[in-house]
């Protein structure tokens, strides 16, 4: 396994964005070190490859980032799961909780076949909304969820419960 | 040179998307096919992999899919240009035109060293705004800018024109 305390220290946070009191975990600074970006990878293909998926599905839109090259390495097609109303296509739509309010994600409806192996990659699980509404997209038109990955995780937010008993990997967490 | 005609006919027309009378080039079904994902990585890879890139620089949001794939290919590190107020840290802006009124970009103030050499690549040149903007803040934070890449060249929209005297790349061409 790679030293991933790496990536952590690649990491920049800045303060009170999007508003005052939070402390926001930047990963423009990983994504910009080739060499972090290419720790990233290596531990996520490494983590995936031997389960014969077909599918990566990136979270609008940092999650595509990390999505399309995973894709590539793993010979996957890529799907992405965009906000509302950007998709050209038929749809399925989920919506998810806000702190105030809701919003909606969208997949394309034939964006795969029925039992397509499906992992789900975003980069920073929060309080893990969008990552519930792109697994049940995934589910509602016909993927095995065969697992979900991201970046970062701010544990503290809990997320994780959220996603059930699906295999995860978090490559850095925040207690 | 590949057969890119296969990235052409995995392109999906969606008529009156965003709007009636508009045909849109939906290229999430090239996206969602593992070989011509491939094909097309090959493609830009092969046409910058001499030219000594230390960045590529993805546009928001489609552009982010391969950007991230391509700067894994090159061993390069990966900047995303944003739509305004996505970026959290300190930001150089540039305006540009949409039918009706105006938008801004922006980059990360600090997101490579004065010279990097630097590659922009989005999924779509129409009339050539965004890609305007994106290559003014790339010389605006010192970059050397050596490319623009680009899957589909909508040639009948003219954006080349104002794209100067870059070298360029597109896969696949509407006259």
């Amino acid at each position: 396994m790679a030293d991933l305390t790496r990536l952590r220290d690649a990491i920049r946070d800045v303060p009170d964005f999007p508003k005052p009191g939070i402390l926001f975990k930047d990963i423009t600074t990983l994504l910009n070190d080739a060499e972090c970006l290419r720790l990233a990878l290596d531990a996520f293909e490494e983590r995936w490859k031997d389960e014969n998926l077909d599918m990566i599905v990136g979270i609008d839109a940092r999650g595509f980032i990390l999505g399309g090259a995973l894709a590539d390495r793993l010979d996957c097609g890529f799907v992405p799961v965009r906000k509302k109303g950007k998709l050209p296509a038929e749809t399925k739509s989920a919506e998810y909780a806000l702190e105030y309010g809701t919003d909606v994600l969208e997949i394309h409806a034939d964006a795969f076949d029925r039992g397509a192996r499906v992992l789900v990659i975003d980069d920073l699980l929060a309080t893990g909304g969008t990552a519930v509404a792109a697994a049940r997209l995934v589910k509602d038109i016909g993927g095995v969820l065969v697992g979900m990955a991201f970046l970062v995780n701010l544990a503290f937010l809990h997320g994780e419960a959220k996603l059930g008993d699906v295999a995860t990997q978090f490559l850095v967490e925040y207690e």
